[in-house]
């Protein structure tokens, strides 16, 4: 089996999206809905801050639709604070049935692909999938402490403080979720959880080749072919790993860490990365344009490193899962 | 919407647990497929151990049902080490899409729910659902290095060191997946990390209350009601909730943490705890009977404590959930 999932009846009603200073600086600031450039959300803790953005952007979805939290029958959500916190303890004053998810930063694909098959196979009505990052809280658990103001490596990602969220339900709108593909775990032997755009990269090209050995479909079937957040580094690594295998790209194909910010002139390094890499520029910049009919049909690939820092410090290599979905108008 | 979800063909073909010691000295010893009393399972650390012994456990399973890796379609899998290491090294090897979940120790009944959607939709034909806990990678995860030897409060649980994996499809088989209910985020205000018993006893009860109120049904109408890792603490409260809402339980209702260790005798103060809690006692034990047709209706509440170290450090509350389950018997 293992086979391209393809849903039915399954629309994103609409999206919403919260993002932070760093992101703000960068080329899609005009798309996101709400930019906060305070890092603390209003609250005491970066921690805290980081749910207080997951409960905005819940908020927001739901006035865009004008739906109240018993409407929503389930919300998938996932970050990458140890125990998936931020998200957690951001939906926790809703009361919609709670559906965890780690995919590290594949997590919007994954809740998306998930969500769909909820919609398709009428277990649910609505569902919101959501992901969310945050520079900060992410910096200090998976590195130094942000006062101790580390260099980077040329091949490291900055984590994006960022969420994104998703209405799903099978009535008609501007975006059809159209099919999906889970993906399986590679491990490629990188160590350096600095350059975990080289650890995902496999995994990445390992999805999309099954996608288009499956389907006979190549990247002339798409508007936009996206990575999650491979970053220069992973892309470059994916570009030419798909080429090896015959499987041709051209300037459709780009990542959301590429995308996100002006890597040069912010002194990004790689790109960026984390869980509101991707959910942020689908939910913003690649949603605006669907609406727009500038985008027809895209194929995205949530790309996620599974470590910890202990399994860093263990000697363990970083291995790396990759989840597709592809999303077309309506029009 | 919000429903209970009742599954057409869905079916547990078997399962498949792996135990520690602690376990092993406990009254459900001869239940698990698998004792290993070297807590490394082998391994030079713990966590290396803790995969190590998910990626027995899935072994066991596909050789019960003379399964190759490649026959699976998809693995749904948990744990509670940070970013869910445990469970994604622990499969890693096998080349099974990966599907990460999280529900703190509710991540058993989360699997199989989510699980038997993805086959009732006809997306996947046959998946693996797993769930697992060390008391060592727990331990100085969540509370001191063992070194320190703390001594634990009254109201402390043992994380169980368990994993217990099952096998769903639309074939058939001895015990069939009746229905689900997935769980709201509950928080009672509870701060005592030593006391997860207590925080986590409201959502259940909110889970089963909703349960009850849907279907018409009572206590009456199953053999065995047994939450996932409440202790004797969590118990307690849970009992009087559900008498204050007019739900009559009986000696039918239980709690997988109250079952696997003999407490007293083994200094265990409130029972188990851990995603392999009531993993193991399911796969195990519950499995055990329900094959030999001495339970023909179960139903099972995963309860998980959705904390990590920051946020009891940082002062919040411990927000919860139930996720619940019914099986019954083909017989």
């Amino acid at each position: 089996m293992r086979k391209i999932i393809r849903y039915n009846n399954v629309f994103i009603q609409d999206t919403a999206s919260t993002a932070g200073q760093k992101e703000a600086e960068g080329p899609l600031a005009t798309s996101f809905d709400l930019i906060d450039t305070d890092a603390y959300f209003g609250k005491p803790t970066f921690e805290k801050g980081e749910s207080e953005m997951v409960r905005i952007t819940v908020n927001l979805l739901l006035s865009k639709l004008n739906k109240k939290p018993e409407d929503i029958d389930a919300v998938l959500c996932g970050d990458l604070v140890n125990q998936c916190a931020s998200s957690s303890f951001g939906v926790k004053t809703f009361g919609i049935p709670h559906i965890g998810i780690y995919g590290a930063c594949s997590t919007c694909a994954e809740g998306l692909a998930l969500g769909g098959i909820l919609i398709d196979n009428q277990s649910f009505k609505t569902v919101i999938s959501l992901a969310s990052s945050h520079f900060c809280t992410a910096e200090r658990q998976y590195r130094f402490p942000l006062e101790y103001g580390n260099q980077r490596t040329p091949t490291a990602q900055n984590t994006v403080t960022g969420c994104g969220a998703f209405m799903l339900s099978d009535q008609p709108a501007v975006a059809r979720l159209e099919s999906s593909l889970f993906g399986i775990i590679s491990d490629n032997g990188v160590t350096d959880q600095n350059n975990m755009g080289a650890a995902m990269a496999t995994a990445a090209v390992d999805t999309i080749s099954r996608y288009f050995y499956e389907s006979n479909e190549t990247i002339d079937d798409f508007d936009l072919i996206a990575t999650g957040d491979l970053g220069y580094e992973g892309h470059a690594i994916a570009t030419e790993l798909l080429a090896h295998r015959g499987i041709k790209t051209d300037e459709r194909f780009t990542d959301c860490g590429m995308l996100i910010y002006d890597t040069k002139r912010q002194d990004m390094h790689a790109g960026g990365s984390g869980c509101g890499c991707m959910a942020t520029v689908l939910a913003g910049h690649f949603f605006r344009q669907i609406r727009e009919n500038r985008l027809k049909r895209i194929m995205l690939i949530g790309t996620g490193a599974l470590l910890n820092p202990n399994t860093v410090l263990q000697g363990e290599s970083i291995p790396s899962v990759a989840h597709l979905i592809t999303i077309r108008t309506e029009k």
